[in-house]
């Protein structure tokens, strides 16, 4: 029987369950990632971010919750870096945490929201076409197909059950944007995630549509853009890169253990 | 800000947030209820189950996810049962719990799978028709409809995502359990819970499955059923009352902390 700390955190409602490891001995098995977060075997969430001492700094090894190995994840750095600073493993301010997207800068202050900084955006020609709208190719990393809407009925309207049909796709497949204008640098969207389907939020596609959204408009550069998502609001700036900004909530901490791959908690432990 | 100690755990799937409250001080909203079963603000879980020290015994205080009051929970008394023996609170053996539905018997191993009694079913007049089948209407305390299905494919196939119309249906509404005997004794079922949808595993619709099918053929009693249900097996004993026997499992202990209602977990507890 293996114990392991816990803590778990969200932001803007994308949720993670942090593994303390600061001398990187963890083995960290998909199948033990697919039963920590396992909704109701385990304790839940969209991934896994195991917290690796390295070279003195502090590794975000980022797994979604099939098991699989993600690069980078705009929530789960921000919720990363304020578990560093709450635990006292970091100084309040200006951090860089390694990512496999490579290092990456976070400000956070000692109470409060968090800003990553999430690269530069890479705008890709072409035009793609979901039903009647047309599509803006933008990759944060990762591929992003943004549609603008005109009006909140229809973004409410939406049916995300399957992917959205993009004619021509992108070589690796795309996450999907819907977006509204809905005041003065103010958008609302809905995202519908590769390989996952309809999220609460997620940090690369909020930061793609303001991108799309600037572009479009010729204006708002430098300036700071409010970003509703279903799981809350994100503050998007593009300025040389993309800085995006909002919550990340520590809400519990604990102990688990694995027998296995299995979960169960030991008698002398509960 | 208030700490509480928490243990995550589920039978069958079925899971539960518990939090132990031995001097019954705790006051427990239906928002901090809905705050803890959250499963992307929160932890995440279909209920709560205070654990409520009163006159020397254990008082099982259960909520629904939604903030709700329930009588009884044949899976979550499992589960708060093994949770007072692995804690110490309890002996191994047998012991008796409070509930709104009144005191139950719980046999609770060292290790290994606890049996609960669930009390005596009533059987309901009449006859219940959901499309082309005939229902039998029991009462484990709650209210079911159990349709008997030919042939598993049957059970794969059918769409619980909308309650199943039951033609008359019951004065307070009826959890519809979909059931086909799969071998000796053996069962397998969907369940649509009245107010929730379908779920992974219900303590009552299994029971209430078991005695119709017990009834319809005319043998059974005093014997085990095995019933599958999507979240794992149960075993059923229709005695004198109906025993309800399966897994109960801890998967981690923790603390978590509110602020209001709100769930934030102070820096100095990260």
């Amino acid at each position: 029987m293996t114990y392991l700390d816990f803590v778990k955190g969200h932001g803007t409602e994308n949720d993670f369950v942090l593994l303390p490891d600061p001398d990187d001995r963890l083995e960290l098995s998909a199948e033990l990632v697919r039963a920590i977060c396992d909704r109701r075997a385990g304790i839940g969430a969209d991934g896994v971010l195991r917290v690796v001492g390295i070279d003195g700094g502090w590794f975000m090894d980022y797994r979604n919750a099939d098991g699989s190995i993600a690069e980078m994840c705009g929530n789960g750095a921000r919720v990363f870096a304020r578990y560093l600073v709450d635990a006292g493993l970091a100084q309040a301010g200006e951090l860089v945490i390694g990512t496999r997207a490579g290092p990456r800068t976070v400000a956070v202050p000692a109470v409060g929201e968090v800003t990553v900084d999430m690269g530069r955006p890479e705008l890709l020609a072409g035009t793609h076409r979901i039903g009647r709208h047309a599509g803006v190719a933008v990759s944060m990393g990762n591929p992003h197909i943004v549609v603008t809407l005109g009006e909140e009925a229809a973004l409410a309207g939406l049916d995300l059950t399957a992917p959205p049909v993009v004619e021509p796709g992108l070589p690796a497949g795309q996450n999907v944007e819907f977006v509204v204008r809905t005041g003065h640098r103010a958008l609302s969207l809905r995202v519908h995630e590769r390989g996952v389907g309809e999220t609460r939020s997620c940090g690369t596609g909020v930061c793609a549509a303001a991108v799309a959204t600037i572009m479009a408009a010729g204006q708002g550069r430098d300036e700071d853009w409010s970003v509703r998502v279903p799981g809350g609001v994100l503050t998007v700036r593009w300025a040389d890169s993309v800085l995006l900004t909002g919550p990340a909530v520590l809400v519990a901490r604990g102990r688990l253990s694995t027998d296995g791959d299995r979960l169960l908690l030991g008698a002398d432990h509960a």
